[in-house]
């Protein structure tokens, strides 16, 4: 399983001191040290980042993954289009995707969703508990139900997202809010996995039972089969009776 | 629109005091109160009690019922199986039906999901905040977001339903656990609600927000069909070219 | 109720002769004088064409417009981009939108299910059969099941769109094909129905039941709530509590 | 994989020809012998049926069984309620079902829907397209299509059912009709796959796709998890905090 975990990488390389405490070499770097702790040799994990050419995701790239990872932030706008495209038509063809935080902003994802992904937020390092609503779903196995986060930003409803496929975590905030912090869908031959915990002021990332809900995310996420472009072809009358 | 809201009427009649200073003559005329100020003319409401003769829900009363709602919590199990089946008959061919707290443990309930619907619970009387989901669902309309409920019986995840059609309501209580609140289904050509707020020892069917919801839920199920028993009826071949 | 009816209004500009004999005015003028016929003076009809400035779908128009009928075919990718953009916002605001046929590869309709869209198709002049899933359906109310339709294009599966919110019709052809041809969704705080009989080349618009269809959506599709652009803001600790 | 395969066993019994001529041993062992035939040592077959006591479906064979087929017809009613609990019991705790053809009406597959499980039928013989919907389904892998039923009798849409958790297959008919001929739901910690090809007069249980998509739905509702009885149970403030 092959997994690339891509990072816009703003925070830490602007000196963001709160940031790099949690996250001295990248908030990537975090999440796939994770992914090895727990997978193991199941898994083999690169990085990309948005200041690379190409954002770090060429077409060679993209082709050589089973599983994409995408965290940002504040620098949406700026990724470009045409890298977009590039990962939907991948997601679209088989590759899985697992979307963190407040990537729920980014263009890929509200590209998959088709809504504005809007949602109510407050950064006051508030206790999150994430609660497992499906406890027999395979992302959240080996996870305690409720996962406690002591320090998270909170991210609450309504959040503007179609009727996931399935509801698997939803959070509640010390201040009361709550929240659907992770949810699946399909889209095209792919799989799609949102997950909230993870801001990058908080040493979430560093969370054995996030680290395990990524990892599961990802094993969920993975192809089951080969990656095909999906077209719309003529069939003549009778042709399936060859 | 015609409502029959029944009650199993237990509490009320063996004394309770806690439950008796706020339904001295039954949950059951409350919440028939509290639809009757929502709703003014636009609903004509009966109440039933499971004491009554076959629980007040005669075949008769059952066709005069557009929506019928639900409460019941320590004598599910001596509701006679009869009665039951007639409200699932009536469900199918087209009656609303609304479920209210720990009616989730009904026979009718347990029925219609085809599931435990087992959950976690406490009675510590904690705030209870009652989060819109869907703000655009019409059972939604009119209230706020959150409803604030000062005490309640927590109702916690993971709550034993099938994913619901549509999730409306999501709760967090003071303790932290949260609780779909508000789930609609689709049974037969029936409507379903189900909506947790409302233990008997608190005044929660006097609260303003929740008898806006219990009236709108009452709307959004009330059929607008003419009731009809389905059945598996043969077809010849070309049945439908006239 | 205030809809407006778009076409890309190219195969009877260019004088296809298949289409004129159906539609010498325009797809849009059938469609529109169908909801004339079965809304009355419930709805208030405009049109708007691919060829107008702005396609005809300036923001005045679109703040005007309480449901959007999608019509197109071949010149999906001529659609601007900026049009597209203000269209999904509306329909993410509320505005409700009902896609016809071929439009499923449209831009705007891509964009709302974040999925190719693509499907098996033939265009041989085969009986269509209708078919109503979920017979209590608003959409569904008043049309025979099935619905005949006696000469169509096949539109088959698999159709890659996300798992609908609610499947109201099954076509099946006389091929054998199958398709879901009538399906719901919620996309922010709008609607959307997409409906897929309706090729250029068959007098489909003309046909009374799918006249009936179009109206029902568009009646379910229209807003029941006031427009509103959806912000992700910051809420401090316990906004709520007034 | 323990996989035990019920029947109601009446048809044969009773002499049917038509029956006897494709399934002299009974329905269950043709049925048992695919499940062998494409999973071999990766599962465990046995068999039970109805005239046995309880039905051969005592605590210990369901406690040894991963995955129950169902197959009954004319003798639903004389299933006895208490073996009909202890199925759902076991289901709700994690022991996946495959419900079989007419099985739609058994007591078990009526109970996990909450519905009348009614539709359309007419024997004739008619040749049955299953058109897979979901081509990247587990339970759709290595089958073509569509699959190819020569002759089969017609079950057609409308059928009442809960909107399933994802529809896999659609069939047509040569009549015309359609029917979600594939659908799976979760019950409890119980996965549930309805698949509605198989009458008792046509070897569609030889036929290799069939046998394919059969033992591909017990693979995919096989326990991930221990079976576990769900229970609603008082948690005080704070138990999760440990």
């Amino acid at each position: 399983m092959r997994v690339t975990v891509w990072n816009e990488f703003q925070h830490e390389t602007r000196g963001d001191e709160r940031v790099l405490a949690h996250y001295p070499d990248g908030i990537h770097t975090v999440v796939a040290d994770g992914l090895r702790e727990v997978l193991g040799d199941a898994v083999q994990v690169r990085t990309a980042t948005q200041p690379e050419p190409e954002h770090g995701l060429t077409e060679e790239v993209l082709a050589g993954t089973d599983v994409l990872m995408w965290w940002g932030h504040i620098r949406h706008a700026e990724v470009e289009d045409e890298v977009v495209e590039r990962v939907l038509r991948h997601v679209h063809a088989g590759m899985g995707i697992v979307v963190l935080h407040s990537g729920h902003y980014s263009k890929v994802f509200t590209r998959l969703m088709g809504s504005t992904c809007s949602l109510r937020w407050r950064n006051e390092g508030e206790r999150e508990l994430v609660w497992t609503i499906d406890e027999t779903h395979p992302i959240a196995e080996g996870v305690p139900n409720p996962i406690q986060i002591p320090q998270q930003e909170m991210y609450g409803e309504p959040f503007d997202i179609p009727a996931p496929h399935e509801l698997v975590f939803v959070s509640s905030f010390a201040g009361g809010e709550v929240f659907r912090s992770g949810v699946t869908y399909r889209r095209g031959r792919g799989r799609v996995f949102y997950f909230s915990p993870g801001d990058q002021e908080y040493p979430v990332y560093h969370h054995p039972d996030v680290r395990r809900v990524l990892a599961n995310g990802v094993r969920w996420a993975r192809p089951r089969h080969e990656r095909r472009t999906l077209t719309a072809d003529p069939h003549p009358l009778g042709w399936f009776e060859g």
